[in-house]
């Protein structure tokens, strides 16, 4: 293992978390608040920290994948950590479980929260909370690669533990390439929905924190109803946006790059747009009668059904209280997940496809075990490797999520509770049902229960494998 | 295909379950009800048309494995339909839906029942409902295989296709031998049970009907309070049988042929028992307190989790109350079940095992991409077929659970209600939790639903493949 290798990339990593906490800054000097300074003190202590790092800088830059996994899931656990700091040192969330919880759900794009109030924080600590979405959503490891002299070679590997999706290929050639691209796309894409935001009566503020939870995915509100508040024209935005947020960023470069609509998409794109469209039909009509008017119904629908998939996270209707039918779907939906090479968590729809697939497959050898059966996706072999990495990271997955249901059951909380706890933070959608419901919170659970929720969030991000060679004893063993 | 063939077996399955009809009607010859008559008119219906189907006799009685899943499948079906008559005639199930599901949740082990008030019923259709628990544990092929001159050959893709667990061996080279042998150890076992029930101060009656919900994994009772009322050293002896079919029949074989209890017992055996003894640690230690003594805490702990694991589901005591971690931990091992080649339900020990290794194998290959691993279980090495065979089980198997749970939500009923009533019935255990937990039944759902829980139990039964097969649309392409 070449641990300086790993010690320089955090270095790298908390440099670039000291870069990221200066907009938040400005932001408590703009309103003038007592935070500013918090965030000035916390970017010195990453600064330093970061600068000794770095001077830890190996011969050997060549990044293995070993030490590509041990190092994503490194940077992921030190940022989250250090932007925890702000939460306790401005007293906004004392409590360092609760504080390293609500950091994990920022950069995870989870948007699950411990607080029951978020109206009362200062607006630099909304801003920072808001701005982990964003940052998380394309992810850390991609933005290091694209703009820094990271290391000599086997950057790849970090992107492929970090990016999501069963397979992850280069749009073009070169790695630093590809991730400029992915960063080009998210932050044109960022800056279109604030601006139309500004268009819908929202303040910069609100547009900003807005468009950053709509763009990672992430969900964090800045009013307690969550979105609820907004306007029609805000909400009907945000509902298009997050839908697009869950699409494959390549096939934004591919639409791009060839001029054309219909060779871009891929057959994962066109099957969560597909989804999309059948569940809003579906829980409209299992709602009718729920609204006012058609067009409440189906505004209400598909905004919390483009949340709910693409793991956002965003509320404008208490669903807790829609039809047991309704909620079932939702809870599906949270299961699947937005597209691979996406901002969004969950399962993702090309690893659901791929599953049915195999399944197909496998009863067509049941009836004629001599015939012969490839899997393809958009008109490729699937590697026999991608088939069995979904396969593996299905039953990891679910492995994680009988005992994480398990341990935060000691709580005493009902199972539809748990059993969506557990489902909004380790697919880092955010609000569950029940007592995690729209309404509600994570600020009830005890402190292993947070651990272990937190845990999960991070799982989900980094798509198990990384936390999982981490923590394995063969990876430490000489 | 060879229509023929499966009309043909049909037929022989038919003829079968006439024989099976004979117990019912001399028991309610003894207890001098109307309803013996009633078990004549339906052995005469199956005897006609079961003679009717035979007189197809194929030329070419060789099974192949498109023809053996089918003929499993409908095997299935037929044996189910057919037995829903005499409760249908009897005016004891007079809904068609309610009396199928009762039928297929018998044969299928699962003991979900749809009546609130069995205490009510004549001894004959109890007698009915209890032994196709015991016609059904060890399926209805591999007796018809054991005794029948079936078909010239290929057998062997019948036997896989109603046996449960990844993968089936023969014990002796003939099938026809392996399939007398797993017979005889269920008839030794049964025998043994009924012996020492009788001792414990159970009528014949009881102990038989008791016996065969035990052996079989089943778990209709005979009582409306299930288990509760019955004498401890009942219990005892229930819980140690149940715990007992639970195990690989093959181990007992072992152990028997070999005379060596070390060689014979397989790693699955072994965690199983693991399971058993660590569950029943941490839920006796959670529920402290809401029992008078330990020794009444351990046995109803004891019984519930040997119910529930083996997909028995017995029950003496309302787990309901339980506290939550108690609760999970019983869903948990609801989704586990048995050991693999028993007459239990579930996924089976085995395949948790094999899922468990394969992700370890997963995160050595992610830590060395290079390295070369092999997964192994009893000392041997698995084939690669078996692991995939065993990932899209799971795969499969989660689709229908989701679909499962999302048309049963159209009644209304809670989360936690209908995700554990689809784990019931599809895992062939019978209570879940809440409305149809250990207290309640299934008797509140629609006809659509019960339809869909039915068809779960039958896929459950016979490990989805069978089924998906027979519903394939490449099945029936000429």
């Amino acid at each position: 293992m070449n641990y300086r290798l790993i010690i320089y990339t955090l270095g790298w990593v908390l440099s670039f978390e000291a870069v990221c906490m200066i907009l938040p800054m400005v932001c408590g000097f703009i309103y003038g608040e007592k935070e500013a300074l918090i965030f000035a003190s916390c970017i010195l202590i990453c600064l330093i920290i970061g600068r000794l790092f770095i001077s830890f800088s190996p011969k050997n830059k060549v990044m293995y994948s070993k030490e590509g996994f041990v190092s994503v899931a490194l940077s992921w656990l030190f940022i989250s950590i250090f932007g925890a700091l702000p939460f306790i040192f401005s007293g906004a969330i004392p409590n360092i479980f609760d504080a390293f919880f609500e950091t994990v759900s920022g950069f995870t794009t989870t948007g699950a929260s411990v607080l029951s109030n978020v109206e009362i924080l200062p607006k630099s600590i909304i801003f920072w909370r808001s701005f982990s979405h964003w940052i998380g959503g394309m992810g850390v490891i991609v933005l290091l690669v694209a703009v820094l002299p990271l290391s000599g070679g086997g950057n790849f590997h970090m992107i492929k533990a970090e990016s999501t999706g069963p397979s992850v290929s280069k749009l073009v050639p070169k790695v630093k390439q590809t991730a400029l691209i992915l960063y080009g796309i998210y932050v044109v894409m960022t800056i279109t929905q604030i601006v139309i935001l500004l268009f819908c009566n929202m303040n910069l503020f609100e547009a900003l924190t807005t468009t950053f939870g709509t763009a990672g995915t992430g969900g964090f509100g800045i009013r307690n109803d969550s979105f609820t508040g907004f306007s029609d024209s805000a909400q009907i935005t945000v509902t298009i946006f997050m839908i697009l947020f869950g699409i494959d960023f390549s096939v934004y470069y591919f639409i791009f790059v060839k001029r054309m609509f219909k060779t871009g998409v891929t057959s994962e794109a066109k099957t969560y747009l597909g989804i999309i469209i059948a569940t809003i039909a579906l829980i409209s009509y299992n709602c009718r009668g729920m609204y006012e008017s058609i067009w409440e119904n189906l505004k209400h629908t598909a905004f919390q059904v483009g949340s709910i998939i693409t793991t956002t996270g965003y509320t404008t209707a208490d669903y807790n209280l829609w039809p047991e039918f309704s909620k079932a779907i939702l809870v599906l939906l949270m299961i699947i997940g937005a597209c691979a090479g996406s901002t969004g968590g969950g399962i993702k729809v090309s690893r659901i496809m791929i599953l049915l697939k195999s399944i197909v497959k496998e009863i067509k050898i049941a009836a004629h075990p001599k015939s012969v059966h490839k899997l393809t996706m958009n008109g490729r072999t699937l590697q026999h490797e991608t088939v069995r990495a979904v396969n593996v990271y299905m039953m990891a997955y679910l492995i994680i999520f009988a005992f994480s249901v398990i341990i935060i059951s000691r709580d005493g909380y009902d199972f539809t509770t748990n059993f969506t706890g557990v489902l909004a933070t380790l697919n880092n959608i955010g609000p569950g049902l029940g007592t995690v419901g729209p309404t509600g919170n994570f600020g009830m659970y005890s402190n292993l229960s947070k651990f272990v929720l937190s845990m999960g969030m991070l799982a989900g991000r980094l798509e198990l494998f990384p936390l999982l060679v981490l923590f394995s004893p063969y990876t430490w063993k000489k």
